[in-house]
């Protein structure tokens, strides 16, 4: 049933759906992030933040654009160094701890897709932690999972930032994770039982998925296909964070999520417009605390 | 009902319930472990295994001295580094950085309880990740799980061995680990993920424990609270692994599953006998394994 739809035309309204919009929060953090880095500027100190691409990726190279749009907005020094498709995975290697040993950056995002063969996990551990403002390094993943200080990849930072901007409780709730990325799925797990939730992580292997998801407070979406999850996969009532940003044929973007799943869940995230400008946002916030801890 | 009892005189037999036995893998890993170290002390190599302690705690020095027994019935050296209970966490890393950077020592074991104000999670990172052979490292556990070569956690990889010795499959099902622990309750999540397993975490902050338990397939207890999983937690038929090791009061063992719970598993493991020889096996396993790639 649609919100407001005829036949609920008895007693109880059904439940509005509510939009958790990113764009907001994304806003605050990045004049948050403006004024540290005028801070860092006027003590001589332009925080800066590298970007290694080694693809000739279309979508990859629109958000390495929107980001380095979004680093100069708020202040901030962006370099892509744009190394090519045919990289070896040597040279990108020595190329990061060129960068982590350079003083002048202070942040280090290794970009995907990688050349054929090339293993983000792998690479990234030549990313100097202080600087791993995607939290890619496998040592980063670690510390978050220990509960050591550590940066968190911003996707996975931005889903439960989201949560709490919209004041969405945590502790002691059913969060379902669909997707078991190491730059997503895995520490977004990792952060949602930091924070007391009870925390499932399903995947391609899945034995009914809907039924499963069905039983979340809180689904997370992140698995990377296409409206994956419809209106069967969601319980009654449901927040709904969509992760997914699929870029369709026609050059749109389209989520995890089927927007019909919104006729069932209480709260859901859009795309565009959900978690995507709240990860860049956070990107751009770690760069400017790695500026100022370096 | 417990197996073979009146009331199932009718139709299906009730299913017997399956002990998930420890000592026979254990016994087939430590031959192994025994070859190889043969092997090693033939070409001058003696694998040597050190244990820091820094307390006063009595089962931590029976299992210190069950740890080094094992060790040498297998041909490994194993070197007890007592700091004592007042040790400081600066004296504890020191330690343990001399003990990475000695090329006669090929393992390394940071044994708890440690001092008030120490953690493991902080101290570990002073091990050298390739003696880490009981995955307490961040970084070991963080390049487990983004999928790369690592130690995981001793007591995390028993339970999967076990569960792969005794052939029970994991690919497409539940399993539901309790417990968050950064040594056995997390690492076992991502073992478990890693074998396709769809894996819930709980927690003592979960909302209504057994409603989530009884979902399992496989139930993995890694919580310390003893006999906290009772037959009310378990699903019909269901495997659990029980990792508890519970030392009561008149100095006997007992897990954190109930044996009650038994009338409703269709496996479970012994407490003693179950996932504790797995344990020490593999690290002493692990020990040899780092002595050959050093």
């Amino acid at each position: 049933m649609t919100a407001g739809s005829p036949g609920a035309a008895g007693n109880a309204a059904p439940a509005r759906l509510r939009e958790l919009r990113g764009r907001e929060l994304a806003a605050a953090l990045r004049t948050d992030t403006a004024d540290r880095a005028a801070e860092l500027a006027a003590r001589g100190t332009a925080p800066h933040l590298a970007v290694v691409t080694a693809t000739a990726d279309e979508s990859s190279a629109w958000y390495v654009r929107s980001i380095a749009r979004s680093a100069e907005k708020a202040g901030l020094e962006c370099t892509v160094v744009d190394l090519g498709p045919g990289a070896a995975e040597s040279g990108i290697r020595a190329r990061l701890r060129t960068l982590s040993a350079d003083p002048t950056v202070h942040g280090i995002i290794l970009q995907t897709p990688l050349p054929a063969g090339a293993r983000l996990e792998d690479l990234a551990s030549a990313i100097d932690p202080v600087k791993d403002v995607d939290g890619a390094n496998p040592l980063s993943l670690g510390r978050l999972a220990a509960g050591l200080p550590a940066f968190a990849p911003a996707t996975a930072e931005a889903v439960v930032a989201l949560l709490d901007h919209h004041k969405i409780p945590l502790a002691g709730r059913h969060a379902v994770v669909v997707g078991r990325s190491t730059v997503v799925g895995k520490p977004a797990a990792h952060l949602l039982l930091d924070r007391d939730a009870t925390v499932t992580v399903c995947h391609s292997r899945t034995t009914d998925l809907a039924a499963l998801t069905r039983t979340a407070d809180v689904l997370i979406a992140a698995v990377g296909r296409p409206r994956l999850i419809t209106a069967d996969h969601v319980g009654e009532g449901a927040v709904v964070i969509d992760v997914g940003t699929n870029v369709t044929e026609d050059g749109s973007l389209v989520g995890d999520v089927d927007p019909a799943a919104g006729a069932r869940a209480g709260a859901l995230t859009p795309v565009p417009g959900g978690v995507g400008p709240v990860t860049t946002a956070l990107l751009l916030q770690h760069t400017v605390r790695a500026a100022l801890t370096l």
